[in-house]
Parts: C-alpha cells; sequence; structure tokens
C-alpha cells in the first residue's frame, strides 16, 4: 500500500485485481469472485495496522455474460465491501468486445492511518524479533479450486488488537499472501534492505500452527493463507490468538537464504516455497 | 466521482479503464494508451473542481504482450501520471492466461477538495442558468483511430480558474465524454432530479465552438471531446475562454428532451447524439 497526501490528509491507498483464469476457475461462482477480490485488499490494509475506509472497482466482462450475472457481480462486490466495513463507492464496468474475453475484477481500497500513527510496514522488523503468526496455515487450495482462497478472512480486528497491546514494538507485518516461507523471507529482506543488514527468519517447524490436514510443507509453500506474520520486540508477551513460530536472525556471511525452517531436526530453505501467481 | 470521509479528511475517488477493442483499437500505440487512461480519469477530477493527489493502476496484459512492452506500458502509465499531477503510487499487473486476451488498463484517481470546500457536481444548476462551453468540441476520432480521443487534455486549471473567478456560482460542471448534447441533457437531468423539477438544456447551435472541420452534428455528438461544459449564475459576466453556448430552461409540460438545439432556426433534440462506449 502506499501513502498519499491528499489534502491535509494521509491516506492509504492499494489496488488489486482478480482475473479468470489465473486468480480463480472459470465457473467459480461470481459471490466468491467479488469476495476475493475484496478480501485480498482488505487483507492488505489489516497488515498495515490500518482501518478500511472505501473501495471503488473495474470490471471486464465476458461479452457472452447475462445481465443479470453482471448485476449479481456488482450486487456481489457492493455486499462484500460492505460486509467487510470498506464500502463500495464507486466503479466501472466494459464489456469485451469479442467473445472469450475472461472476467476480470480490479479493487482498488482506501484506509486510514491510526489515529495514534502507527503504521506496520513489512520494512520495521530487526535482529532478535519474535515472528508471530495470527492463525494457521496450509491447505488454502482446496482439490475443487474451491479452497480457502477464496473464503479469505481479513484480520483487521486482530491487527488492530496486537498494536493496541504492543503500540510500536509491533516492528513489521505482513500477510501470507503467497507462502509463508516466502513471505517471511520478503519480511526479512525489506527489514534487512531499509537497515543495510542482512537478516533472515528462522522458523520452527513445531510451532507452526497447520490447518487441518495440512502437511508442514502445504503450511510453507501454500498462498493465500492471509494470515498475518508479525515481527515484534522479544520482550514482549505473546499476545492470545498468536503464536511464536521463530525469530529473526543475522545469518552467517554468505548466506542469502531468506527463510530457514527446522523441520524435525533438519534445516531447511523455504525461501521460495511459494505460491507465484500468473 | 465519490466523495469519502478517509479519518478525518475528505476525498474524492474515482475508477475508470480502458479495454483494448472497446476503448482503443488494438496496435494503438501503448503510449497513448497510457495517456488515455490516466487523462480521462483526471479530466473527471477537473470537472469536480478538485485537484488531483495520486493515483493507482491495474493492468491485465495479453499473454503474448513481449517483457519490454509491459515495462514501457508502466513506465507510459507513469509518466502521463506524472505529467499530469496524479502521480501513479501504486499498481498491479497481471498475465492472461491464454492468448488473445485484450489488454485492460484501469486507473484508480484521489483528489482533494479545494480548501473553500467548493465542489462541482453535475447536479447543482437550475433554471436561468448560463451554459458556458470551456473549449471547441467535435471531431474527436480521426478516421485512422488516432484521433483527439487518444490526447485528451484534462481542463484541471481551467475549472479552478473559473471557481477561483466566480466561486459558488459555478453550480454545476460536467466533462463532455459522451457527446455534447447527451452530456448537456445529463447535466440538465441530475439538475433537475436534485431539486425535483424538469430541466432541459437549450443550447445555440451558431455559438457552439467547433473544432476544425468539425460539423455542427459532430460537434454535439463526437464524444470524448473532454472539454468543460459549466452552469453558471446568469448574472455573472463570461470569464475569457469560456463560451455561452445556451442555457437551462424549464420546459413546457410534457416535454422530457433533456436537450435541445436550434441549429440554423430548427430545434432538434439532442439528447441522445451521443457515443456510447461498449
Amino acid at each position: 500500500m502506499a501513502l498519499v497526501r491528499v489534502g491535509s490528509a494521509k491516506v492509504l491507498i492499494a489496488v488489486d485485481q482478480v482475473v479468470e483464469g489465473v486468480h480463480f476457475r472459470p465457473n467459480t461462482p461470481l459471490d466468491l469472485v467479488a469476495r476475493k477480490a475484496i478480501a485480498r485488499n482488505v487483507s492488505d490494509i489489516a497488515a498495515m495496522g490500518a482501518l478500511p475506509a472505501a473501495c471503488v472497482a473495474a470490471a471486464t466482462l465476458p461479452s457472452e455474460m447475462p445481465l443479470e450475472d453482471a448485476r449479481a457481480l456488482v450486487d456481489a462486490v457492493a455486499h462484500w465491501a460492505h460486509f467487510f466495513d470498506c464500502p463500495l463507492v464507486g466503479g466501472d464496468t466494459a464489456v469485451h468486445r469479442s467473445a472469450g474475453g475472461p472476467l476480470t475484477l480490479s479493487v482498488t481500497v482506501m484506509a486510514s492511518v491510526r489515529s495514534d500513527g502507527v503504521i506496520t510496514r513489512r520494512s520495521g522488523a530487526g535482529a532478535g524479533d519474535v515472528l508471530l503468526l495470527g492463525g494457521a496455515v496450509g491447505g488454502s487450495f482446496g482439490a475443487d479450486g474451491l479452497g480457502r482462497h477464496l473464503h479469505i478472512e481479513p484480520r483487521v480486528a486482530q491487527a488492530q488488537q496486537l498494536i493496541d497491546a504492543l503500540g510500536a514494538k509491533v516492528h513489521a507485518m505482513i500477510d501470507v499472501s503467497d507462502g509463508l516461507g516466502r513471505d517471511a523471507a520478503r519480511l526479512a529482506h525489506a527489514s534487512g534492505a531499509r537497515t543495510g543488514r542482512t537478516l533472515q527468519a528462522r522458523l520452527r517447524g513445531d510451532r507452526i500452527p497447520l490447518r487441518s490436514g495440512a502437511t508442514l510443507r502445504q503450511g510453507l509453500c501454500d498462498g493465500e493463507d492471509h494470515e498475518l506474520l508479525a515481527a515484534v520486540d522479544s520482550a514482549v508477551p505473546i499476545p492470545a490468538g498468536w503464536t511464536a513460530i521463530g525469530s529473526l536472525v543475522t545469518p552467517q556471511p554468505g548466506d542469502t537464504r531468506g527463510c530457514v525452517v527446522d523441520a524435525a531436526g533438519v534445516e531447511q530453505d523455504a525461501s521460495d516455497l511459494g505460491w507465484t501467481h500468473g
């Protein structure tokens, strides 16, 4: 998300899109497409420690889509935007000129900064910080393509509670959208780059909460969990609802791995075990 | 555009998109596609009497688009956003899964309200108001598909000067994006609906400034002129750069035409002489 000055105010803004065939399969229920498009944006807001304000959406519709489906899509976008406290205030629809064009839905969200000014970026952490995970991971893609990635629960309230409790001792935060290993590596990389030091996320495999039926590998790899990963001061007590799954360390010289995991005593590179969107 | 409260501030936001095959022809230079996507949004800001703040963009790229073209498109969007004082602060790109998917570019703009709080909507006008046009119209579509609709000049400064000079006596404003006749009818309809009275725009054909080579019919019909049409108090002097082309009236009972034009003594209905985007 970008922080922008608009007149006298600071506003966070971000855009994200879902494309048929890339982010969801053809024939996915439109209600779930709308939910995903809104929820992944609101999850970004949650990770910034910000508060949703409003959104706008632009849809490009298949030329063969019936009018009632187009209306249902717009209604569903408005519904989920309202549901996630980020009301839809504007939109634009266009129709593909030729048949076969994919449904595309882009959503732009605006968010406000907390009144105490705290913003949690992915780049604020340092060596020694404890890594907290706000939920369980793994198994976000069901075999039928209708898995949890279509039922994202943005963790706005959970993020606010953490910052309420710990304030500026929450050094960095990210939502796990491309796999825990990859996103932990990103947080380590962004935080290290900011101070010119190399940082590495070291995770304890036995501490990572997994969703029912998920393997550790799925917990590290599956994208679109959208749980929060926070780096906090090591001296704070672990708040309820969060699990300490590792820490940020200064790696040995030459060790460029962003995230390693101790899996039953065996150290593995988890930096690139993730989901790459098309 | 929607006016949204974000924290303690008021922010205007709008989204608009351009789709290959709908808003521009295949093989249109990417630089002009980017310009159009930004400029039509900034033109909306101008019409609201607002000031551009920042934008974000989302692009869905053809799978066969070379990487250097994708980079050139992103660079062009950033260039034109900066050029029109609405800097690009974020974006998202996705690639169509299968070949032949059209290039789609959606742009969301944020704008700030003038410090005196004046906002010019299309719904603030009343009977007796004079209609001012800020430029010449007609001929926006060249025979080669590379006409002026790809070279929109958002009239932000012109709108600000008008409001600086006339203040709240600028009752309503719209940018001509779908044809002068149609957009004048829209302004009349929106303003009438707000007060529960029917309004009609009456234009003098001989007063409408036409671009070189354009006929009156083209001046009334061609979309995407993106000049400003303002409704102002009839007692004010006409500012430089603006032309009085007619007025808003209360029509005869049962006359539902939104815009009529006196063309060489013959009255024509111009309400629906416009360009409908796909």
